[in-house]
């Protein structure tokens, strides 16, 4: 790491690869030897349809997807997404099933009720404050989606196993743990993520959907909110948020070329939890704040003894050159974000400065 | 300029100062010191609400504007709020009154209809091909607002003094020559640019609206798609795109510390397109399109006497360092966009090769 850089444990925006850092800041003046700035070439250009092919087909191969599915690159955050697929998909008559395991399931249920669609909580942890991910479902064998999250960044829980919904096609917000892991993705019809945690920078989403689900879309919505219109013209209805896209080109080429893949970046990913998880399990110091079962790989939370200790905690480690492991201002606490970019090299600091720090203070 | 730099006269994406470039690209391994990059830091940190809060103290002093006006940063572009207008200000009973003078203005019609909202086409310029500026129209006297599309980029047209709507608030889409130079705002009640043409790279759009256009705003939709949303959560209900708000900070300083501001960079502006209209009015071999006193400051639209030679100049052009020189692909022809960016130095590169080629091939 460049020595004057922190180890950035931020929950979203959160840390790049380094290289890609580079290859982005070299190609801001000059983009690959076109005489113009990756921020001035147009979208219409040749060399900006290599970028966004180029990164639809590494999505397909890193995902082990094909024809069926098709992967864009849109606008408005998962927010947007939130709205757009009750929007799309749950016309006159439809039903979806949700299932809350925290904010943003609470915030995609909310969405659905705006636009008064017909919806049923399938399963829910709200009862213990999301600290868990539900194990028993009330599914509706008539719902035209199952509705997931599949991390929650202020909890710090995580599907492990996917909930198995049979033939009807799940629909998830992977925001915070994209392409951490190997997925099945023909169980399902869409699956979006707001690329500023685990795939790139803030300013573009991605959304993977699959064809058959578009026969679903009513005639009849805006423009800009109709995934057909993203899918017919390659994400470039309009102009597309560029360097964004460019910069998650960049991310996947390092998850296929630096990493090697999914399976190659699980392995670290499951190897920097367990250095995280262990130090806390083995520490009376440290209390984890999700079941052990729902472990999230990406974001761990943890409370000290008091929330003075907690203030005094991240004050310290950020003197250290460890950023950003205050919890969401919604729980408080602390919280470690280990996405795809954190280094074993950063987290083994990270436990290193806590030991120290439970042996001053315990 | 640098020289490994083309002079780009893109549409949009479009040219950005060089100081812009330079300072982005120092800033993308670690902005201001901070040992993150711009990328990384998280929109909720002190120093990205520096950002944004400086590009809002920015464009009010730029603008005119006082408290009586919020200044937003939005994805989705001008598309997303062709949508977004009727679905905020023509709530049931309403009207709205358009001037269609061009591709865009069609567009942003045609979200209207969509949502089946009254409206009424008070003037065209249709009947010649959009090929001016109507100076004629029929306005309802019980119009929510007038929607405009103040500059025409694929045409070349632009309103040189904007109609006389009364008390009926004039709604602009000011995309491709937003700054361009001083306006009054108190006839707008919103202003929307996306920001890719004159004020920043793609991904963002700015949108400005007048604290009274709020209370049109009917309960019920979509909660990203409600402008209060974004007033009350200043542009961070959700994660915003940081790297392009910071991009448009750059250059609001930039026009602000550098050009000196809005008068000053019109006379820049009328200056570029003098010089590039007289070469065009000079000789018999270039053709505008557009009727004089409709001409864009942003965009020269001319024909060659035929494809082929187009071809060969847009070709040849290229080849000299002078990038962007293609028509609009619905329209054909050569274009020259001559936004804020462009120096006065490129334009006359770019008239000192069209004399030349005209001499060669007339």
């Amino acid at each position: 790491m460049a020595e004057n850089r922190i180890c950035n444990f931020n929950a979203g925006p959160a840390a790049l690869p380094e290289p890609v850092l580079k290859e982005l800041q070299a190609n801001v003046l000059d983009f690959q030897n076109c005489c113009m700035s990756i921020l001035e070439i147009s979208h219409r250009s040749k060399d900006f349809d290599n970028v966004i092919n180029d990164a639809i087909a590494r999505t397909k191969r890193l995902l082990n997807i094909g024809e069926a599915y098709h992967v864009l690159f849109l606008q408005g955050g998962a927010s947007t997404q939130f709205a757009m697929i009750p929007m799309n998909f749950l016309a006159d008559g439809r039903k979806a099933d949700y299932i809350n395991t925290g904010t943003w399931s609470t915030k995609a249920i909310k969405e659905v009720q705006i636009q008064n669609k017909s919806y049923n909580v399938a399963a829910s942890s709200e009862d213990r404050n999301f600290a868990y991910i539900p194990k028993e479902f009330s599914f509706s064998p008539d719902a035209t989606y199952v509705h997931i999250t599949s991390n929650n960044t202020i909890k710090g829980t995580q599907w492990d196993k996917f909930p198995d919904t049979g033939n009807v096609p799940m629909v998830a917000d992977m925001s915070s743990d994209f392409m951490c892991r190997p997925i099945d993705m023909s169980k399902f019809g869409l699956v979006y993520a707001g690329a500023q945690k685990n795939i790139g920078p803030a300013g573009v989403c991605m959304v993977i959907v699959r064809d058959d689900m578009l026969k679903l879309i009513p005639d009849g919505l805006p423009t800009m909110l109709d995934y057909r219109t993203h899918v017919e013209k390659n994400s470039m209805y309009n102009t597309p948020p560029c360097f964004a896209v460019y910069a998650v080109q960049l991310v996947l080429k390092w998850l296929e070329e630096t990493i090697g893949g999914l399976a190659e970046m699980e392995k670290i990913n499951r190897k920097k939890a367990d250095i995280l998880y262990s130090a806390i399990d083995e520490s009376s110091f440290y209390q984890g704040t999700a079941d052990k079962d729902s472990r999230s790989l990406m974001n761990v939370t943890f409370r000290l003894p008091s929330e003075d200790l907690e203030k005094k905690f991240i004050d310290e480690a950020a003197q250290n050159g460890l950023g950003g492991l205050k919890g969401h201002r919604s729980v408080g606490g602390c919280r470690a974000s280990i996405y795809n970019a954190a280094t074993v090299e950063n987290v083994e600091k990270l436990v290193s400065f806590m030991k120290d720090f439970a042996k001053k203070n315990g």
